[in-house]
């Protein structure tokens, strides 16, 4: 079941044979071979750590020089490799994106009461289906009616003037979409899920009010939400907003109102650090093109035998969703592929189908080895 | 600076010296040795993890067959471990007890809309202050007259039979008292913070509507929260509660309505086996007392140079909160403590003085260590 490879024991380094595994997994999903390295270095250093040993980083008090130092340096890492000015805080909360589908209506609707948003998929479904429950909730534009093969065109856009935001999910990672453009929404407050696409490519941060992503995509493990925020918009929560998750509560603790998501926050650290050691975010946009293209292309000349159902210009480069066009080949194509060591290329449950996604780690020549092996799927069964 | 210790290198076995180190941590807090040592093997293996290795706990999708069962193995361990029966769900959360402050009245007060909150010291404090954000909250005993120096005697609570529950402390984490009794609050639901004293001792589970628990004392590592809720109570939720946290919600999707805290509930069912192994609640409890009555012993004989607010009867196990009377010596107990290996024995930041956290992962070694140290302290500057 699992793809031969060959160990070099003794040494951290590793060779692999072309039989080697990937995983496509939607997130949480796979992460840098260093990262991996220096997070066993956390748990085996020269001390062993534990009962009375060196405290780990899961032992140590929020409150200790350790963690706020770490806390501090994972901020800055990441308002500079992102271009984040003081104009805006950083907040690492917890409960994922999808907590903040609530928590962006309690914390921004204010008085105005309304906000405009986008459908482009399953997510951006999900959010409005949220945010209802908080206001009057306008969806400005869908693409439910083309079964949300393409991200609607903004001169269709039926924007309320009197919406305190416009919400957009900049990449659907069960449909695969992306934004590759960002909406000019006028002096609206634009708020941006950019979960799935979230560091795999400079962000122009000033047309934003709001960003927010999980980390368990490209920036570490579950368990942290990194939220961005413009300042001028802190000071709208709702009553009701719990003081953990409330925007200007959290600004003024550091995210430190209780507890943060410590071990969570340390990923993301190891994380920030390894994408300024390969190169940032320009690295990561042609990285993550080129990944893209690859897969892309092997699904474009298998003369139909694959079919993506969205348009090009608003393929995702990050989640590329297909299927065979005949669909009972999937549980084969499934079974097969993971014996070839890739994994987890199933799509979202509640769509079907196939995807990989292409997350930041996700080395160039594991989408040539996907790309390979879609052409020997299709040659065998097609 | 660093207690001196002998490591058999190229092993994970260790002795340690007479001088080895003690994290009285009030929270992110020691692990098991044999937890961490678990911990290791997940990022060590045979098979080094990450990109084109087998994915580690990090990296697999939270809908894998590996999640899947060890999420509902953690669920099934606690169950048996503390006795709680179908009448209850169990509910793996984020955001901390401190976002149950919130969670708790908006999941509960329904169309009652008050509740009574007993003030106990600085963390029922801050239910309360949380709670009368959603409702009429009635403060039905407090113990801030005596400085919170003992708990209230039940029969002088104001007890409003309109209330939809009753919320306690069961451990004031900062103020050092711990309920030995479960309170009879009649039919009215009690709600219990149990965060630092859970799985110290066995629970009549019961006699409570809900328990909610932070795991990073006795449960693993910050970022998770433990909520149990009598299947009765579910249908009360305010509208505003976020989905990710709405208890009727989380219980119909088994924790996972978006991605749950993986590798904090991995890191709890570490702790559930070392539970189990180790002799459970009742074991659990023996240690407990154990611990505690040899650091109070330390503080009582030493003629006052130590003292310790609480009245005995309600002095918490787990943490043990005194300063020395010349508060002056604080700042040099404290140096000093650490140079000899015992780490992190501050007081709450809000309260000051001394604190030693006993939780389950201290071994009796430590009180006993702890306990030599007051003394030698107290000769040399009493």
């Amino acid at each position: 079941m699992r793809a031969e490879r060959m160990l070099l024991t003794g040494s951290r380094r590793r060779t692999v044979t072309p039989g080697t595994t990937y995983n496509f997994a939607g997130g949480p999903s796979m992460l840098p071979a260093s990262v991996l390295a220096q997070v066993r270095e956390e748990f085996a250093g020269e001390e062993l750590a534990g009962e009375s040993g060196r405290p780990t980083i899961l032992e140590a008090p929020f409150s200790s020089a350790r963690f706020r130092s770490l806390i501090e340096d994972t901020e800055l890492r990441l308002r500079r490799l992102v271009g984040i000015s003081d104009e805006y805080v950083v907040l690492f909360l917890q409960g994922g994106a999808t907590a903040q589908f609530a928590l962006v209506p309690l914390n921004l609707l204010g008085n105005a009461g309304r906000a405009d948003y986008i459908e482009t998929g399953y997510w951006s479904h999900r959010a409005i289906e949220e945010a209802q429950r908080y206001g009057w909730i306008n969806v400005a534009s869908s693409g439910a009616a083309s079964h949300f093969s393409s991200i609607p065109k903004p001169d269709g856009w039926r924007l309320d003037p009197r919406a305190a935001y416009v919400h957009i999910t900049s990449n659907e990672t069960a449909d695969g979409l992306e934004y590759h453009w960002t909406p000019d929404v006028g002096s609206t407050a634009l708020v941006s899920d950019m979960t799935a696409a979230f560091l795999t490519r400079p962000i122009d941060v000033a047309r934003y009010a709001v960003i927010y992503a999980s980390a368990q995509k490209n920036l570490g493990v579950a368990g942290l939400t990194l939220v961005v925020v413009r300042r001028d918009v802190l000071g709208r929560a709702h009553p009701h907003t719990p003081s953990t998750f409330h925007y200007a509560r959290q600004a003024d603790a550091r995210s430190m109102l209780n507890t943060p998501p410590m071990f969570a926050i340390y990923v993301a650290n190891l994380i920030l650090q390894w994408l300024d050691r390969e190169g940032g975010l320009a690295e990561m946009e042609q990285r993550a093109q080129q990944r893209s293209d690859i897969v892309y292309a092997a699904i474009d000349r298998s003369d139909g035998f694959y079919r993506c159902p969205v348009e090009r210009q608003d393929r995702s480069r990050i989640n590329i969703c297909f299927r065979p066009a005949n669909n009972d080949l999937t549980p084969l194509f499934l079974e097969q592929a993971m014996r070839h060591g890739l994994l987890n290329l199933a799509g979202h449950g509640r769509i079907g189908g196939l995807r990989a996604s292409l997350y930041n780690a996700m080395p160039v020549a594991g989408a040539h080895t996907l790309a390979q092996w879609l052409g020997e799927f299709a040659r065998r069964y097609g």
